[in-house]
């Protein structure tokens, strides 16, 4: 695949995730932030139709470059309902991942961006995600400021 | 209110938040937290439903201390599910807190571990939280480890 040259932004489409999106390389894009797996055409229309099923409460973004039919980039954010902060509603973005071949186009800041706009536009009081500390400037860029730290426990 | 003694642990109950618990202190523990603000009958009616309307996938644990119909402990976990890890699930916690009149009695480790064991039982591969550097050495002894840096952007 030859690498898109910089200023051909109308080539690339924000939108929400859609059933074809499997075919056009989602699942491929995602490998390139963790383990992705096997998953059968099934086992996808059964979780796009879980998430889908929360409507706004989480969306699912993808960037498509147009020219080729390939999803490049994504991010997902979803909504949680609290009883703090006068029950308020925080967003929580997770997934965030840029096809290697299209770096440096600005494309994770439009899907935050999108993702962001989105959380407020539901009303939530404050949007938050985990990331590495290399990855702390690109969000510093994008509004967001250091907060605490993420624990994790595996299972698996 | 007098502090009750080490050893009366079987006062205390852990069970899912139930409505009648906005009369039992269950936001004003949670103002412990953060901000709470005030919130009518009606409008915790509403959040209790939209939450329950989640079953499993959102989780509200609380501890009553049953001698004085009180909440003494709080903390909710909800699934999120994603495409990653061949359609896996995480689990995230949130707004745990335990009255400070009862800490130092494993109130919190209880509500940590029920979350978890939540998390688990519905087949997520993880589960995470976001804590302040001072509660970092609680939840390593609940397992967790320090993984990424939580970032936030408030709206208001």
């Amino acid at each position: 695949m030859q690498n898109p040259s910089r200023g051909d932004g109308e080539n690339f489409r924000i939108r929400r995730l859609e059933i074809a999106d499997k075919s056009k390389g989602f699942l491929q894009l995602l490998s390139q932030l963790t383990v992705c797996g096997a998953v059968s055409d099934e086992e996808f229309k059964e979780r796009f139709e879980e998430v889908a099923k929360y409507g706004d409460d989480h969306v699912i973004c993808v960037i498509e470059d147009v020219r080729l039919g390939k999803i490049v980039a994504t991010g997902s954010v979803f909504v949680e309902r609290k009883f703090i902060r006068s029950c308020g509603k925080a967003g929580h973005i997770e997934d965030v991942v840029v096809d290697s071949s299209v770096r440096g186009l600005q494309l994770g800041k439009r899907v935050v961006e999108y993702l962001v706009n989105h959380a407020c536009s539901v009303g939530c009081y404050k949007v938050i995600l985990d990331c590495t500390e290399d990855n702390k400037p690109f969000y510093e860029k994008c509004g967001f400021m250091k907060k605490a730290v993420q624990m994790v426990k595996y299972f698996v």
